[in-house]
């Protein structure tokens, strides 16, 4: 296992005898080059912010100002106005960034990071679930009720928010409490990682079709390119940058976190 | 750099002094693990090509049998089959198996292999560039021209194709002909590869948009559960399990191609 070697660096002549326990992203915990500075590391995680809050602006602006607004089960065509909007909070903005926690604070308390982690993928879940509940509703409340889980959409939407819990459960059992040994944590985080990764794409793919599937019910002039048609697509392609941005700068080995003497500590003491 | 560090494993007592040259993947050249048998891979490698047969098989049905088959520029309407169906064969079937020629063969020629991935890939452009100009043609050419480029669908999908176009002339300079520097060549790779799953990953998002902007188009009951619409969200979710499974095989170090005796020979002698 890549965690259990000694590594030593011609370029540094620096040992490196601990690893960080529970970092072995896709890399499986390989070295840190320097062709990126931390420099460049702030300005792209400023650079997701700008793209995770424009897709949020934009989302907002579409529902808020071209479809009417948002209501809760009064007006169930309005409540579903809420869905893209949760979706995306939820299983894109925040999801991404949770998954950057341990990279921008990189220097913090590893357990405080985690409980952060934790918090936001929880209040990801959160949303996804008032989220779901308002499209639920749209479907059932309507005058004319309108059959549930019958498209691409629903079904990739139902299997990635599934597959999200249970990577939540399996995250907060291992690794916050009752927390596994030491063995089984480093063995699962590659799976953590990976399909914490996937899942954001499938997430991603999800919204993309969620957006296709409502400008075409809509039924508005799509194909003459009016402002809400090119804003939703703008929409769509913000979400895409953010995650490639979100994965990039995750699998990068230059920003990894380096393993501080905390975690040495946390090591030799476990 | 990973590419140039000496490497000593507590585990094995191993040297491990030349790594090879172009396989700096999302990993940055980290260690191989031992947790998968080469039998998983080969199992797993077998699982995706029945994915993706799959996928190809259900386009091809749902095209040729519920859409009315396929015919070229005398009827647009039917033309318009032929996109779906060449975009799924290039851009998924043949992308996601070029992607993956440097872990199936892994004890043959470097060169040979390098050969074998830019003809996939070739060949996986010009089914698209066909299935392009189906879709192009099936629009002009229709009775009431519809307008081109106006979707985020085929926003996202130009994107994705010009992308892998410039990723492919980038790939053929740096590693085939003219053939870049040892240290551009180590440089570009993990950015190759990023790239390379991030295009993926597009064209995949793309066509689950495609399928789902045409079942509504189409005018079924797509929320009535009928044969046609249960298939095509089958073949949505196939796609997508084709893409995971092809970017897992990539990224897991314990699945890398092992350097040769070939390879040190070609980095002593470069």
């Amino acid at each position: 296992m890549a965690s259990t070697d000694t590594t030593y660096y011609d370029n540094e002549q620096l040992p490196r005898a601990v690893q960080s326990q529970d970092m072995e992203a896709f890399d499986g915990g390989s070295t840190s080059a320097t062709s990126f500075s931390m420099k460049t590391f702030t300005w792209l995680v400023l650079l997701v912010q700008v793209f995770g809050l424009a897709a949020v602006v934009m989302v907002a602006v579409w529902m808020g100002h071209f479809r009417g607004g948002f209501a809760w089960q009064s007006n169930p065509l309005l409540e579903f106005n809420y869905h893209p909007l949760f979706m995306i909070i939820g299983m894109v903005f925040l999801f991404g960034d949770a998954i950057l926690a341990y990279r921008v604070f990189r220097n913090d308390n590893k357990l405080i990071i985690k409980i952060v982690h934790a918090c936001m993928q929880a209040g990801a879940l959160i949303f996804a679930s008032v989220g779901l509940k308002a499209v639920f509703d749209s479907h059932n409340l309507a005058a004319t009720p309108i059959p549930n889980m019958y498209s691409l959409h629903s079904w990739l939407g139902i299997i990635t928010v599934v597959m999200f819990g249970l990577q939540w459960v399996f995250g907060f059992v291992s690794y916050l409490y009752p927390k596994a040994g030491m063995a089984s944590r480093r063995m699962y985080m590659p799976y953590h990682v990976f399909w914490g990764i996937a899942i954001l794409c499938f997430a991603v793919a999800t919204a993309l079709m969620g957006i296709t599937e409502k400008v075409i019910f809509t039924n508005i002039s799509y194909n003459k390119f009016i402002p809400e048609g090119v804003l939703l697509n703008c929409l769509g392609l913000t979400i895409v940058a953010f995650a490639t941005l979100v994965i990039f700068l995750l699998t990068r080995p230059e920003f990894k976190r380096p393993p501080g003497p905390e975690e040495e500590h946390l090591q030799l003491s476990e």
